[in-house]
């Protein structure tokens, strides 16, 4: 992996909502470990690449899920002409070379994991990779950032104590009315007007949340939306195919979400 | 995989029921990834091998289940005479030179195969391979298709929010008793009396599902049975053959069905 | 595997107990995928010998289980001295070479078998070899019947809607009285009285399924009792080796067997 | 394996408690599978080896347990110097070459050995050996005994029934007082007083299964038992180390246990 | 392993509490396998120490656990340079050189170790190394030995009927006042008046079981607080460090075990 | 690993809170393992990094989990040009050249870490490598430690009495409020009137444990906000973001908690 290969060169657009870009440059000063906590797609990978475009840093992503293992984090050996030879993970690269690494809804990841990570998150700043009897000494720049959205979880999962208090934590939610519109009008490329509209959908449909809805519609939904309409696609289709129909299997939640679309739409 | 071979030379017949076309082609020129939901054999595979054909580009299928992983669908080493050797999987294939994919029942795939999709679903287009150490940036003409049945699915399983909100949604149905009859038609071979006929007991069968029915009689059923009869099968024992028995093993379900069959043949 | 190898040189004895010959003949035209539902022992093994006999085709038989899995219907890669080498397993043998593959129990295999029989059981007719990265188009011959006992069911196993609505079904049943004789008296080199007094046996015990039997006496194992008796064996014995202690633990049920033994020998 | 290893050069001792010997005779003469049923330690073991050198047959004994898989039974590719080789296992080695194999509580072995034995247990009688691409057809002289105990299994197990009725069943039990009171003299080499005295006990602990003793004393304990008293050690702890004491740790049940033993002791 | 350096030079301290020299010794002779029954840290580890030293036999020692299998005592091929080369596990090494083996917690490891038990224990006498094709016959200074806690097992453990009564039994429980005294005293090199103390302790704590301790303290956990008091530090620091608060995590119980300390000592 | 690259250069500070520096030193001597208890960032691991400096020893750390086996501490074969290579693990190299061991959280290890440590942890101080066929006698200067958090562990997962019983435990809470005051203020490099303050607001936070908190903010996490703070950020901002949002996902909770500091901020 070409650590070049993995820097922003352009401006990741990003609109903040509060002080998190302050609170994160503090916590980057120190390397303290840092926990984003939000609902899916309210931003915060797209913070995330826009911290390390700001920062200069590279910056590598790891999506993690229930078969992610320590190993996959580390490295492994792989079987060669010349017998095993070393492979260095996604995590290792960071730490040697010194980049910003984020593991998206971490807790997904397997436990093995909390291994690699704990000597990462203290005062050693290590990584010990066991079965190759290496210990590597993080490089300065390197730096842990990790998320996970505590309002939908696998049951039974979750962060334990002595992990959580190595991260700082920073909360995201859905950006306000006005931002959110800006965000959506930016992306797609629409007026400000029809924005507004999307985004009025999509607040309604995160009160549908009390009712059953795991998720309201995100921003990134109202984007995809804003881009079919602008492409000639009637709105009402749009805002079927891109925003409520691919969030719920269920009949009733559907066309309450269908009910919202045609109340909003002009 | 030669991707020549996977093109259509022939159109697959597809009768469209609404602007499935239309809006499907709207997501291919964005690129947007398109979720299709509907029970089973409605029509979903046909309609993506149609629209492939429609589109000029290659398909390629994937039927899921609860032993895909990532792996499968990524590559993997294999053993040579020369130590390993990396071996695209059909998803890569896709990525790299450009074809569609059809992930057929994403749902019932292992879960680590989100880690594989979300970073193909959003604004970076990539395709890591974590085990080879090589990112893979998607060709533009790569298209992401899955599909799932809402109706029926694997206790516990399901789509997380997370992923759901990278997809557009077109949702399936049965064809209307007009457009089935002329399919039933068209692909069996028969006349449309008869197809008639068989498509009335279809319909009659899906409100058993109220009674506990899994799922109804689908159209594929009742082209096999268009198909037995046209070959001078007895019609009463080609429909149980090919469109009641299959269906159920409960006794009182199936005499239900065998009572339709009977009550509809003239 | 040598395809030679897999043809009856001789018929082997089936008596016909319905239309079941002339149905899989027509599924068999068209090469609808056969699906045969009945008890164990009712004879749906000797009905598919029987066919393949019949229609001159090489007969590939697969008794699956918890532990069969895809790659051991499709193959794999085994290392040789010169690396890795493909070995096809059986269902590949038959879908290259033309033969019929009979997977009897398919309900007890490994879910990820679905992955390879889908694609097989459409219109597309191939097999694709994922890790080999080859899609082997089925030998016009090939022709995929499979077997799966409704009333005994590992818990929470059963087929897929997606999958049953692929196959024509055949109801299986053990024969009437009269056939049932028959076929013990030939298959036993028995007299006709003890054969008819075997299967009076055998029907009595099927009755005692309401009293929690699983299953009762077989054809199968009338047979057995009647060449121990033929062989010189005292009839009650033979029978309670033979027909009523092998199918129950249950000290009661066994009991009750052994009662109708008792009460119909002479 | 060499097969002439495998025969009794001495008889095994064994004395008959019915007619078994020639029901399995009858069996063995037409190769029919033979199940033996019963509780452990009363000699099912030892008759199979009687049996053995009686029919002048080598035996190949497997006790089975949950983690014995098909291919612990069938045999596997082993790798070598010059790639993999092929490596018979027991139940393939008794196939080729003609010896009766006794699988030892078959229903604790993995699901799986019900692909082998079915088809060697059938009109077929061959071993498909999916994995090297091989079916092997029995030797004439092949023979299969099983045994189980239907009154302790573990939960969940048993067999199907579509196996159950491939075979012929023995029941077996403790043997009578006389005959019990003979195996023990003979066997540790006491005379019969005290033999007799060891029978007593024995009898009365099975009762004790009614108050929850998963088994009664078997007769091998008694053997041990007797042994030990034959040795010089005193007749009460004998009886103790090797009869009450190994088969309980419920202090209620091991006291009633010493109480029989203190009680028929002189 | 080198059979010469699992020999005792000098002579493993033991205290009899009984006959159980004696009684093992006979069981030895006669080479019938031994069960070791009790609580935890009772010495039976040490007692088999010492019978091996008495006796003149080597000792190879397995702590079993959930993770241990039959492999892990039998051996496995290893890959080489020239291939794959057998490896003896410390049971093969047992069996082949005449050693004595003691499977300590026997009830913990995989029930796989049944399958190579069952045939040691009994009138056969053999290993059989399937993987190998190798049956392996004991050598006649062969001798097993297990152990395990009646009063402690992790949920649904157990030894089966068949395996228990292989075994000669021998119960085990703390030593009498006197007797733990004594052997306190010695190991820990303490007078006899505070050995006293401890044992005082001891006895007390294990009334505790009653409201709810798993096990109470142990002879061992007494030598190491009297090792420590030796050593200088203070009584009460070094009963809570060595008896009291490694046993137990609940609050009230290690309060009642300080109570006992402080009311004990002097 | 080279052990004199894991000896501590500098003093890492830790400020003793009662006798605990002298009762390892006690244990030490004795090479007695040690068992640290305590809740989640109260010192354990800066405890034992400073005694390894004080006693001039190299000290190895493992954070154990779920997923770490008795071969990741042992070690294993790896493959190499030449074959397998057997390549130490932590505690081998901890074993054979004299080290301390720490393993954190010991009790999340797999079971089977028990076998090693068994024989490690009485009077023999080996360590058996089954795999390789060796037996290493502990070095007269290796030391075992490990920790566990008595009030926060995984369902059912606990030390066995058998294994409890080889430690010497040293309990371990957080500090009174003066010495975390001192520590706070001497690891951020703030003042004390900022120290104390931040201190009464863990104090406050432990006393939500009550209502459902799974730990209070620990000593650690008051040092990180002290570090945000001396860099300029604003001091509730600072607490938000180090302390209390990374500890509960609860609304309820980190409302509770934020009002504590909002309180107790000037």
């Amino acid at each position: 992996m070409n650590l070049a290969d993995l820097r922003f060169a352009a401006e990741p657009y990003y609109r903040p909502v509060g002080h998190e870009v302050a609170l994160f440059e503090h916590a980057h000063a120190h390397r303290l470990p840092v926990m984003l906590k939000g609902p899916t797609g309210c931003g915060k990978t797209r913070f995330v690449e826009h911290m390390a475009w700001r920062l200069g840093k590279p910056l590598i992503t790891v999506a993690c899920n229930e078969d992610v293992t320590a190993a996959d984090l580390v490295g492994r050996f792989l079987l060669d002409a010349d017998g095993t030879r070393w492979h260095d993970g996604p995590l290792t690269v960071a730490v040697r070379q010194g980049a910003m690494i984020y593991l998206d809804e971490v807790v997904e990841a397997r436990p093995d994991t909390t291994v690699v990570l704990h000597p990462l998150t203290d005062a050693r700043r290590i990584l010990p990779l066991d079965r190759k009897g290496e210990t590597v000494t993080a490089h300065p720049d390197f730096h842990l950032v990790v998320s996970y959205n505590p309002g939908y979880q696998a049951a039974g999962k979750g962060l334990k104590p002595s992990t959580r208090q190595r991260f700082a934590a920073l909360e995201f939610d859905y950006p306000d009315e006005a931002a959110e519109t800006e965000i959506v009008a930016h992306e797609a490329g629409i007026d400000r007007t029809l924005a507004a509209t999307l985004v009025r959908i999509a607040g309604r449909s995160r009160a549908l949340r009390a009712r059953g809805l795991d998720e309201g519609i995100s921003t990134r939904m109202l984007i995809y939306a804003g881009v079919l309409i602008r492409d000639g696609m009637p709105a009402a289709e749009s805002c079927r195919m891109a925003m409520t129909d691919p969030i719920t299997d269920d009949a009733d939640l559907r066309q309450a979400l269908r009910d919202i679309v045609d109340a909003c739409l002009p």
